[in-house]
């Protein structure tokens, strides 16, 4: 007798999982229930029509070739009952069956399964504030919610908007609605910067700079207390800093995995609400298998337990049910947590922990971080790419490596291959400065930017200069009257003196004239250097050391990390 | 007593090493020997300066800050002496001496070593053909080559050229004339394709048809006999197969590592020639260290002793070696063999065998391809891209992968993931299929090609379809009248119905509709089967297997790849 295979969820893995199990396994009855009208659709395209940029809803739920995945194309094409507008009220475990309910009709049924697929996402989280339940509150994850922000911005309707949460998908809605329908943005977020968790703080920094020269305000360290409407549609929001006029509010403040379905059934589930399951996607029930935004899966920096919400993860571990549905041996083997998002000018893409983050698990870890170019210097395409490598000092273990470029994927190039490093064992710094990527002048320097991010590394961890952030660097020359630091430009002479001539206690003294004038530095007082990247500060400072001066802080990054930060002398 | 280390060869490796060397140990004498005028310059970069895409010749021997790297510049920023136009005659080992003569003034010297480094480079490899004397008759490896060419070609004294050897710095030539001067250039290359060695014979058609629709003609299997001249300048290059007029030839032809000195003076060298070193890039003498071009470093796939002369490579050993000498324990792993070369429209990318040289070192290889968008499909900007990865059929191991693409970057992310994977383990296709690369649409595809290209890889092995390239499947179609294969297009209808109009061999059966028309699929005859990309045929072919048809093939890749490759039905 063919087996029933039963999908509770019909977006990026329930659909994936069913058309695998189907393809190895021919004769199986496959039946998917969604809550939803609207299914197999790519949630993470939804900034992307809202700017406008994908011209039609309908082009998220197609396939390459513009068929519609909808309930008949499922049949048809790949031979899956779907049944849509259908929830998932609960699992007998015993007898096998899924009590369901048509939310039209209210009618409930159960429906026997031989293997069962929770693939039931993730709900967005709306923190409970007075004002939520006004008109144009949204969140940003079902087509419906897309369609209402077009709509209203393709009519002109919203001057201005709030985004609270500034994590990837509020900074996506952000850049869609500011930059496509030049819609007055604000972005507040609780924490003290944006994008935290991905980005260190000096790195979050370059990112909010990014917003603020494109208009776009950011409020960090800011608590949304309450939304003020107008005829039910909301006005303003009120935070506990100011009141921001708003037509419209994105609500991206993360998501709560959807595990109720799984702890009612008696099946394990973590302390947070997510799903557990082993390296074969498998719950604690061996005919229940759950994957996507519902499952914890295993940190692999770590080997602990952990959530990372994304399309990409949801789609590889719907494979890796659909072979096992079919009698398969696949593994999933947990996540490095690797991710990227475009922002107005800059993109932003990394792997692993933050220097924070790091020293929150425990690591003893340090950042460190360079400006170089992405491609050979004498190459007339190019951009600044922003580095910042994060190890365990007493390991020398990496643990992430997070960056900033114009070039979204030459900066995702360096990423994913720290990215496979992490995934197929414990780099060091030492395998990262020896890294081998493709190479040639349109596409890397001789030393490639990965490369001297770990020999940078290297240099730090073994004593040879003690570095700062840029955004450390500058408060430090924002206190200068108070810890008397010695400020060191390297760069060639004329950038320097153009600060020197405003600021005299900037010391224009270039990496070629450092030996030269070693006696003009002085001795009793602590040294902070600077030069456009990092690089030539370094050489000075060895200089420095020779002649014993050694009481000095090198500027991770030079004033291109100034600058993208937006901070100024 | 400071510790005198000498360094023969000024080009990639040897200033890296010395300087770093410097860097770590400030009181170490350090000189540095070289033969010819220019040292520290960016060989990789000729062409470009040939293209003129870089300006000058300078900026291939300067700092990305403008300052030349010559020999003043290493004296004065570096502490490093340098000697140029003085060539490393012989070393005694026993007296730790370097026997060096100035090349000017022919006078011979012995220099004292504690520490000595090889960093002498390959040399182009010119076949002796008659003629090959004869004025405009070049290697491109030298800056003064470089200028010859540039300056001809800004004269408007060349209209064809003639490039022989269709490895990375010959196409790379063949664009830069091509593409800026409007030169009528002939590449010419005694294997089956471009690129051997580093694609698939199929692979090598996509570049030569990226080739030939530029206006380059590519004349595969053919060997230069003599080159003829007038007044002394080359006029014409005669093969086996035809004569070209050329005012210019370049001979790209590869490599042979300078070897001579270490031979002579007993150390281990390779057949080859290339000098042998351990992990450290210490010779058979542990007070003599190579590294770069001269040298066979060790193929991490096979394990065995390799060759691979890249300047990135060398720059990375540079440091390894700078770094032991200053007292240091830094290894360099090996190589895993990445690359990467823009042509006109595209780009390739590789690392590690290809199919067919996979095989030459006894692995049981199969190569699979497929072509997928790099980015969300409803994104606006993104490009088809091609990857081929090569796998060990009974082990199920990654040996490598190439790819062409219009974005070359975003190439080069998935081939570095794939790099990286290879550096730190064995992986396997189960791997590929895993790999965690960063996502967001602007970026990938939730199931990114790279994933793609692993799940294809897996339902080959698994036996669940049979591939054939695109080049194949066409020959099949070629020979149509005497193999009574039976052909399917299962595009969309309107694609397949216009071929099926000019050609009624050709059935045009959508995925869409072969459940319904399986009946008009003959079972007594071969199949083979096409779409756009060799997704909608893999679908077609399983449900023509659950009907019973199953002597099928599919083409990987579909039309896109046949089009790449300039095939025409």
């Amino acid at each position: 007798m063919p087996e029933n295979i039963l999908v509770v969820g019909g977006v990026a893995l329930g659909p994936k999982a069913a058309c695998r199990c189907k393809r190895l396994m021919p004769h199986a009855n496959i039946t998917l229930v969604d809550e939803n009208v609207y299914i197999s659709y790519g949630g993470c395209g939804i900034p992307y029509f809202v700017s406008g940029e994908t011209q039609n809803l309908d082009d998220l739920r197609s396939t390459p070739y513009h068929t519609i995945r909808d309930a008949a194309f499922f049949d048809t094409m790949k031979g899956i009952t779907v049944r849509t507008q259908t929830r998932a009220l609960a699992i007998d475990r015993q007898a096998k069956t899924l009590l369901v309910k048509d939310v039209v009709s209210g009618k409930e049924e159960k429906l026997p399964y031989d293997k069962l697929v929770l693939a039931t996402g993730a709900t967005p989280r709306m923190p409970k504030v007075e004002g939520g339940d006004l008109a144009n509150v949204l969140s940003l994850t079902r087509l419906e919610a897309a369609q209402t922000i077009r709509t209203a911005c393709e009519g002109g309707k919203i001057s201005e908007a709030v985004i609270v949460g500034g994590g990837f998908i509020g900074l996506e809605a952000a850049v869609a609605l500011a930059d496509m329908w030049g819609v007055k943005v604000s972005v507040v977020e609780m924490m003290d910067q944006i994008l935290p968790g991905a980005l260190s703080h000096s790195f979050g920094q370059m990112a909010a700079h990014d917003f603020t020269s494109h208009k776009v305000d950011v409020y960090t360290s800011e608590k949304v207390l309450r939304l003020e409407g107008t005829n039910g549609a909301v006005a303003k929001v009120v935070t506990d800093k100011r009141e921001l006029p708003a037509q419209l509010v994105i609500f991206a403040a993360g998501f709560i995995p959807n595990g109720q379905l799984a702890r009612d059934a008696g099946l394990e589930v973590t302390p947070f609400g997510a799903v557990v399951v082993d390296a074969h996607m498998r719950t604690t029930d061996p005919d229940i298998y759950a994957g996507g935004d519902c499952c914890s899966i295993k940190n692999i920096i770590t080997g602990k337990p952990g959530y990372l919400p994304l399309g990409s993860m949801a789609n590889r571990q719907g494979r890796v049910i659909g072979t096992n549905l079919a009698g398969g041996d696949a593994r999933f083997p947990g996540y490095v947590g690797t991710w990227a998002v475009k922002l107005f000018e800059l993109s932003f893409c990394g792997v692993g922990f933050t220097v924070e983050r790091a020293r929150k698990e425990g690591f003893d870890a340090i950042g460190v971080s360079v400006e170089q170019l992405d491609r050979a210097h004498f190459y007339p395409e190019k951009s600044m790419m922003s580095l910042e490598l994060v190890v365990e000092k007493s390991t020398r273990r990496v643990l992430g490596m997070q960056g900033a470029c114009v070039d979204g994927a030459a900066l995702k190039a360096r990423v994913d291959a720290v990215a496979a490093a992490l995934q197929c064992g414990k780099p060091t710094v030492e395998d990262i400065s020896n890294l081998e990527v493709a190479y040639a002048p349109p596409f890397a320097a001789a030393m490639d930017v990965v490369n001297v991010v770990g020999n940078v590394a290297e240099n730090v961890l073994c004593g040879r200069f003690s570095p700062v952030t840029a955004d450390a660097f500058m408060e430090l020359w924002k206190n200068r009257s108070d810890n008397h630091v010695f400020f060191i430009d390297a760069r060639p002479a004329a950038a320097g003196k153009a600060v020197q001539k405003k600021h005299p206690d900037w010391h224009a003294i270039p990496l070629e004239e450092i030996a030269a004038r070693v006696q003009e530095v002085p001795r009793d007082r602590p040294v902070a250097i600077i030069c456009n990247t990092g690089l030539r500060s370094y050489d000075s400072l060895l200089i420095l050391a020779r002649n014993g001066v050694t009481d000095v802080v090198n500027a991770m990054g030079g004033m291109q990390a100034v600058n993208k930060m937006g901070l100024t002398l």
